[in-house]
């Protein structure tokens, strides 16, 4: 590979060396280096792709580090790390004790702010901005880069407002590429979009009405044209934002056509684009797939069912039913709090609403599920994709509070299916119309049925299953972490028990009081954090109606897990098969 | 009293007989019903003395409840209530068994959709405008009231934002009187105040910008105007929005000289409107005011620390250090999520962020306290007021959750003092600096101690107080709920322990392992919901470390809570004095 010029660049400092005439080459290697490795070690290609100009046109104009920069989500920071000492390990990105896939604060002083959820860098900038000001740091920039999709949610929303009656010094760069992961939506992007085209006037626009300078729209790809308005920028005071129009994938033709596969496209073909077809044939479903094909169907017979997702039509596989009846399916943008009320408003009128929202984006919407839902003891069924961990995307995303959030909440019933089967026989039991409230969890990924497609049927809320019955030992275990068990007890030759709690809450204690007098030692294993979760009901349980069993609870410790795969995530939680295996050893060996 | 036409009306059918010519003549009369009541009864004033003429105008012109009203937080929704069957029964407002002090949808058809946090009325009604579409009822009207301080928050943004692509047929009232609880704040608030003195043009504006129809602003006064404009609406489909333009406290001078105070005056004379003065001398201080003027002792000897509230300065008592320090005290509006990642950029810039929310509105901003400030470890103090049963305002308002969903978080730090000066302690010694953050909680209202300035010295995290040894029982208990305790304890002859858990989180499992090895039984005491709360952390620790003692929980059970006095809800979940000397007898005689 020719990269006579990236190859001499570590640091910004050394960008800042190179001619002007010089940059254009380096974007070009830059877009290349990118793609030659995300095309073999996967990760998020398409947000970089459309910042490479940026990127360099941010840290040669500003004095990076000391001027601090915030990269909003964070999909896009491929190019800032490669600029900023991580070009040699860029390869390690989202392995295990390699980099992380979002910028992070222990990584280099030059990521400011962790990311990974949308929409907190206007918040973050303006903090870091006011605190300039009272330090006497006059000089200092502070830049936050956000999509059009992250700044159409409240809480950007909540930034900018704050930011228009202050005299923080703060540029917001606005990338507007009219797509998240899924193409952007919201009045905002309509307005956004006139205003590209010239259709309103520059001026009395809805930022400047919040009080900003507004500049722009201008090319995010022309890069003469960047570094000279940054540059203008530097000495306008105060909040101003600029506009910049980006292509997502600029500079793989693939990649620009079909935004939302090239997001995070997999392994593909370096020079040509190409996808490296996996061929899925005879693979289990993605779980998501399961819900999305089963809401579909559910739909086709039931016509008071709804779906909304906050921008993740594609993530949740909700677009199936959004390209079928798009009056009944509904994308709300990055918007997890509207979504859940939405959904809340909806159900009082008589709709069952399935709101299908990431494990770690409903984090976002918990006073809503709590005021809005729960309290009302309205029947919105959450669908919680990605619960547990997820893998390669890391502490920002996994999804391992919602059984301890939601647990301690009135009302809401708390459920989390063995596999995609009882996923699909669980949407369809709360499709039937519940009293009250539900979530369902599932993870990321896939499971373990193929023939997953069968005649639903009604599932009784609150009953757990005895998978395996045995003498002194029980696990007792919710969600699909119970195939972990299953195969750690083929390796056991002793009897032990083996129970699913499709339910959390309410928690079956029927069964579970046969549990208790039958077996001395009980295991509880979940995919999840351990204090409040399912394992921490079971000890309270027993601890109310003075049982003495030893139980041992098992699941996501009190600290936050990294990245990497989710076998090896399992493991450093010791809920691993083989981690499942040794405290089982341990037990009966005592 | 003269209520000739009041007194004829019970439901809104009612008042749809009136001639138009006696509505002005009703005004006076339900404004006079109002303040009479609420002057004797308490409650919130000045936020429905501002909405008496829509009040009227809405049921008059719509044809409630078949047309869907919902009132954004509900502090206005007095007169809806006595309009909509609740006239005779609104003496018992707020209190115990009593009416709510907020729209409730079991108490009434007419309440649509309970509210109590702010700005979710949009997401709420385009659900049911979606609904209505869905059930093919097209003549069906959808209205949100909302205020200047609500609309501002990122949930309404993302309401509106969504609604202005859909063609559901809603109005938003906009009702703009330019203060929420304390004035408001933020560039919007400044953008409608242009707006209605003409500065702006009617078009091109913000809300036009998101899709929506506008109309106004008008005179939300003039009876006649209000009538005419949303006769006229009620045939223009789509999403549009009616600015109007409101006195808060209207008709009473002094509520409407002093907004602040009058939002909920505490009992006065209705004749005058003065306030009838309480004697508060030798009082104890209230928590807030604690937490007020300790920060501003601490921010006069310390450059560091900053202050954040979101939209409270008043309730927060913040409103001192913004007084003497208005650049460094943050008033962000209604904007919790904002608030807290603000904090988190100040954090990393090296201030100390004292970030200032009641329990319940914290929940608003949950992920960012996860994804901000726990997985960054960042050193944010969140002064978590109102924690534990709030009394009067009901379910929407107890701070109840707050133990369980930041107990499960990694990295922060769980605190709860016993007093007014373990308060001020635990302030100095977060002041100083920690390396990770902090919730310190506190309840509302006042404490016992009168004495409370004391010097201020350094409390060594995470250490648990003996204050009574014993020999069979002991109890454990976390925060200002000991007094309760401590009073029970007097009418015991026998010796019991007491020991306060000032930390939550983490634990003092030295003092505690002692204490599982010296009691049989074990009671423990918290202000909050007993799932996932203190206690299951007791209870989790003895069952890690294999102790068989009895352990007794105690605290808010799995059910909703809903209005009364502190007291009387505290008799309600057993945690009273009487309901502890209760369970503690129990014990004893067993």
């Amino acid at each position: 590979m020719q990269q006579s010029i990236l190859s001499n660049i570590e640091y910004p400092s050394d960008l800042r060396e190179l001619s002007l005439d010089q940059l254009p080459e380096l974007a070009k290697e830059l877009r290349d280096f990118v793609i030659n490795i995300v095309a073999t070690k996967e990760g998020h290609l398409g947000a970089s792709l459309g910042v490479i100009e940026l990127t360099i046109a941010l840290h040669y104009i500003f004095d990076t580090p000391n001027d601090l920069l915030v990269w909003d989500v964070g999909h896009q920071a491929y190019p800032h790390k490669i600029l900023t000492g991580r070009k040699d390990i860029f390869h390690t990105n989202r392995q295990l004790d390699g980099i992380s896939g979002f910028p992070k604060r222990k990584e280099s002083d030059y990521d400011t702010f962790g990311v990974g959820h949308s929409s907190t860098s206007i918040s973050a900038v303006l903090g870091m901005a006011l605190a300039s000001k009272l330090k006497g740091e006059i000089q200092k920039q502070h830049i936050a880069v956000i999509g059009d999709a992250s700044i159409a949610s409240g809480m950007a929303f909540e930034g900018l407002n704050h930011a228009g009656v202050t005299d923080a010094n703060m540029l917001v760069i606005l990338n507007d590429n009219a797509i998240g992961i899924d193409p952007s939506v919201g009045a905002l992007k309509e307005y956004l979009t006139k205003a590209k085209v010239g259709v309103k006037p520059r001026t009395n626009n809805i930022i400047e009405a919040l009080n900003f300078n507004y500049f722009g729209p201008i090319d995010g790809h022309d890069l003469p044209m960047l570094l000279k308005t940054l540059e203008n920028l530097k000495s306008i005071k105060g909040p101003k934002l600029l506009h910049i129009i980006t292509t997502k994938g600029k500079g793989l033709k693939q990649a620009e056509e079909n935004q939302v596969k090239y997001h995070a496209p997999g392994k593909f073909d370096a020079s040509t684009g190409d996808l490296i077809s996996k061929d899925n044939t005879g693979l289990p479903p993605k779980f998501q797939d399961v819900f999305g094909y089963t809401i579909l169907e559910l739909a086709r017979k039931n016509k008071k069912i709804v779906g909304i997702t906050p921008a993740m039509p594609t993530g949740s596989s909700l677009k199936y039913m959004m390209q079928e009846m798009p009056d009944r399916a509904f994308d709300v943008g990055i918007a997890e709090q509207h979504a859940v009320t939405l959904a809340a408003g909806m159900a009082t009128q008589g709709l069952v609403p399935f709101c299908t929202i990431y494990s770690t984006f409903l984090q976002r919407a918990y006073d809503q599920v709590i005021h809005d839902v729960a309290l009302q003891n309205l029947p919105v069924i959450f669908c919680v994709d990605r619960a547990g961990l997820v893998g390669e995307d890391g502490a920002t995303h996994h999804g391992v509070f919602d059984i301890a959030y939601l647990n301690c909440i009135p009302n809401i019933s708390i459920a989390a299916p063995i596999d995609e089967i009882e996923l699909r026989h669980l949407l369809y039991t709360a499709s039937l119309g519940l009293d009250y409230p539900i979530a369902i969890r599932y993870p990321r990924g896939r499971g373990h049925i193929v023939d997953w497609e069968v005649p639903m049927k009604k599932i009784e809320i609150g009953k757990a299953t005895s998978l395996k019955t045995g003498s002194k030992i029980a696990v007792l275990s919710t969600g699909t972490i119970a195939h972990n068990i299953t195969n750690a007890l083929k390796q056991i030759e002793e009897e032990i028990g083996h129970y699913h709690f499709c339910f959390v809450k309410p928690l079956d204690t029927n069964t579970l009081k046969q549990i208790l007098q039958q077996y001395k030692t009980i295991i509880t294993i979940e995919d999840g954090v351990i204090k409040g979760g399912f394992g921490s009901s079971i000890v309270a349980h027993a601890n109310q109606h003075h049982f003495k069993n030893k139980i041992i609870t098992l699941g996501i410790p009190d600290i936050f897990i990294h990245h990497g795969t989710v076998d090896e995530l399992h493991n450093i939680c010791g809920i691993s098969t083989t981690g499942i295996l040794k405290v089982i050893q341990q037990e009966l060996y005592l």
